[in-house]
């Protein structure tokens, strides 16, 4: 413990967790670290669970607003939503007990761009936080947090809660530190903000560890447990397929003059075909490629060892079981060639313009126009959220959707007439692959967009109904700017609804 | 002449615009000057107009790719759209005769951010341009330009065009010198960009004068015309009422501690409803308000006069006729009060969220659920375009949307179960404002979000079969984190497409 707690002041606030959770009171606003299954506390959650399930079976009304960085684990999200303890929720989850209370109308759940979540608490939308519940590797003897495998909005909510609970996880390697680097610039509020000073992915701007003003402290507990860390699906044909594409692409951007030769920093959606594209830029030709972007999973690590990315930017580890162990044993080697920093800043608009990052997200559905939906299934069931690809996709130099052309055996089109719910706009969106192909849409109106998708994106058991949705809908529409069939831009998926499949029986 | 081209080496530029025209080719893509009807080139576009009907007359394929700033005016987009002379037009319109032909299928339009130009440009998705066409109110000693009435893209467009055409405009006052701020920081391409150095709304940061490449100049031609200066509609009931709300909410804001007494920098989009709520402020207690917007309206100068704002920062003027003539008599006075930048900085992504601007603009329509459609009539017909309303709306501290609550004698209803089309989604959207009220958003999940926005800004004739719809949505839906009927949330537009109403009968 004492090696984990190198300031003795910060010793005497060592306790156990029961005491701590009895403080928790009904409709408390809670902020915790974790991003992506990284650095989440994982003793308070479970206690609260308890607290909160003994309350219920009380008859007590108790549940409470969770705030985080991003995603986190079946430990946090998914005991607190098991007990109907989650009245809201934000910014981003993708737990399956809490997706089925948000889905249910249990839960509230305000689905945000994530570098937004920093200014709205800055600026009041949510009132005031109660608690900032925090992971840390360590503290120093300074007094400070080395911070564990993410750092997402920690910085945010120790600054601003009433609380602070700190969990010292010695799972956690204390090697990590140094591969922070925590900037308090945007701490400041207007009229009172400079220029947030990144040039480059690997740009030191902050300090290595966070500040916590000792006297919120309510109590510190140790812990010793992993990360929720999940296996990535081995690649497959399709996401081969589609990391060819891209290769393809970029290749092409090159030899136009329009990419330098390491490109422009990378950014890499979370989840299984994200990393799929990363495991496929190994056998590219591309080298001192550079990374800023959210979370840095197995591929990106792959990228680095064998010396095809020089530094990578993101806010959190996002990694198999196998991974994990590595960083857990190697985290000193790869100093200077990871940086995690706050999602306020790893997100940024100003750094993400400024670097000409080339974004690369997952999607559910494009429609025939370059809209995106990222977070609804048929319009109305939350999946996770629309997490950074906002962030990304607004400001890249080049905006790249990615998805598989069918799932569900064919029963369910990537590509379809209208989507049914709108996370990106046809402002947004320069180009979409799927294995079947990759859709340039830079430059182009609406009507020459529709083509391009359906010819090169689109499943060929769905090329002609999408094609007859198009001839449709220039005949019926009164205007040719975006013509649509009002009565059946959304046939798709109300097909899907009534017969289980998108297709025409 | 000589008083207003300084430098003797361009007086042997100076030719007549035929002699120009005629070596404008059939698919050449020509990036003009010209912001919401100020500062677009007088000459070229009539005289190009004039030679693509003879060469229709010809029977000769004859069409160009247009792009500008913002809108322009009859005599360019009218004129050229009028001929079917436009192939191709890029970023935002707002002429009936353009507006015709894009709806027809004989323009195809790019609607895009209009911060975003700059760098499409850059990056190549346009390919290379042929001509840069500029309006200035002179040029210096030293061989610069003096800006006439808007900045827009022209830095842009002189920099990448092969053949630059300028017209010498003498209507515009000269003592525009000194309004201009032209920074050159954003020419760089990645990895070599530096952070924008605005902390401040009028803070100076490039030079009064634009640079021109002397060897690429074609011609220079001398005009006298005034800009397309446009009365704004009185100030209504409607628009008074709205004004009225936003005041009142600004104040509980200033009263809760979370605004500043002299507000954050404000923006406001272009029109009668926007100058409007601007003449609304004139009547507020706030002082030393400061503005980071787009374009200077008859209410910013009205609120300048008055001393309740110190300064506004915008790309162009969009004026009266009475107060294009004060301006053109009065400019030099206005030195320090006002500042025009290029269009990549006045609705810069970074600015804009480093100062907190607060953002104001109007739509087409809202859903229950908080997403906003600025540009397409029932879901295919274009009105104008999303200008920088996304530009704004997604950066700002508090991003706002107003309208009327219903149009066409009560036959349109501005809130409506689901946007026909989604320019700005439920993720970016703080606050809707129309005559009946305010609907404050902020940390909302969309269950919560629909009850506020019916019971606060839907008109009576509305609201029951608005609240009909969300008891049927929330009956039938598959999942109740955004609950919709998807045979029945396209119904309103629908219903209009067939009976010429949204109300049912």
């Amino acid at each position: 413990m004492a090696g984990r707690i190198a300031n003795e002041k910060f010793l005497t606030k060592v306790t156990d967790i029961e005491t701590i959770v009895k403080m928790v009171k009904d409709g408390d606003k809670i902020g915790v670290s974790g991003f992506t299954g990284a650095g989440y506390p994982k003793a308070f959650p479970v206690a609260l669970a308890a607290q909160i399930k003994a309350a219920h079976e009380r008859g007590e009304q108790f549940m409470v607003s969770l705030f985080t960085g991003a995603s986190t684990a079946p430990e946090l999200d998914g005991e607190l939503a098991g007990v109907d303890g989650l009245k809201f929720r934000t910014p981003y989850q993708g737990d399956p007990v809490l997706r089925g209370k948000i889905n249910d109308g249990t839960t509230y759940y305000s689905d945000i761009h994530l570098s937004h979540l920093h200014n709205q608490i800055a600026y009041g939308f949510f009132g005031k936080l109660d608690w900032a519940v925090i992971e840390v590797a360590g503290i120093t003897a300074e007094g400070e947090l080395i911070p564990s495998s993410s750092v997402g909005l920690n910085r945010t909510y120790l600054e601003r809660a009433d609380k602070i609970v700190l969990e010292v996880n010695q799972w956690q390697t204390e090697d990590l530190f140094g591969l922070h680097d925590v900037y308090y610039g945007t701490e400041a509020m207007p009229p009172n903000r400079q220029p947030i000073p990144i040039t480059a992915a690997g740009d030191l701007i902050g300090q290595k560890t966070l500040k916590v003003d000792f006297d919120k402290i309510v109590g510190i507990v140790m812990t010793d447990a992993a990360d929720r860390n999940s296996p990535f699906k081995p690649l497959d044909d399709d996401s081969r397929a589609i990391a060819g594409h891209l290769i393809d692409f970029f290749t092409t951007e090159i030899k136009a003059g329009r990419l330098p030769k390491n490109l422009f920093p990378l950014q890499s959606g979370v989840g299984n075909i994200a990393n799929a594209v990363l495991e496929g830029l190994l056998e590219s030709d591309f080298e001192h490629m550079t990374s800023y972007t959210e979370v840095i999973q197995d591929g990106m690590i792959s990228l680095i060892d064998a010396g095809k990315v020089d530094v990578a930017s993101a806010t959190s580890f996002s990694l198999s079981p196998d991974a994990a162990e590595h960083i857990n044993n190697n985290a000193a080697k790869y100093r200077g060639k990871m940086v995690l920093r706050p999602q306020d800043i790893s997100n940024n608009p100003e750094v993400i313009r400024r670097l000409g990052v080339i974004s690369c997200n997952g999607m559910i559905e494009a429609d025939i126009y370059g809209n995106v939906n990222s977070t609804h299934i048929c319009g109305t069931r939350m999946m996770n959220g629309i997490g950074g690809s906002g962030d990304f996709t607004r400001n890249a130099s080049i905006s790249c959707f990615v998805s598989p052309s069918i799932a569900k055996n064919g029963d369910i089109s990537a590509i379809v007439p209208m989507v049914s719910h709108h996370d990106h706009t046809e402002h947004d969106v320069s180009v979409i692959i799927t294995e079947q192909g990759l859709a340039d849409l830079r430059g182009l109106a609406p009507r020459q967009r529709s083509r391009v998708i359906i010819e090169k994106c689109a499943h060929p058991d769905y090329k002609d109904i999408l094609l007859d949705y198009v001839a449709q809908a220039e005949r019926v529409s009164k205007a040719m700017q975006t013509p649509h069939d009002l009565t059946q831009c959304l046939s798709f998926h109300q097909r899907f609804n009534e017969t289980g499949s998108m297709k025409i029986k």
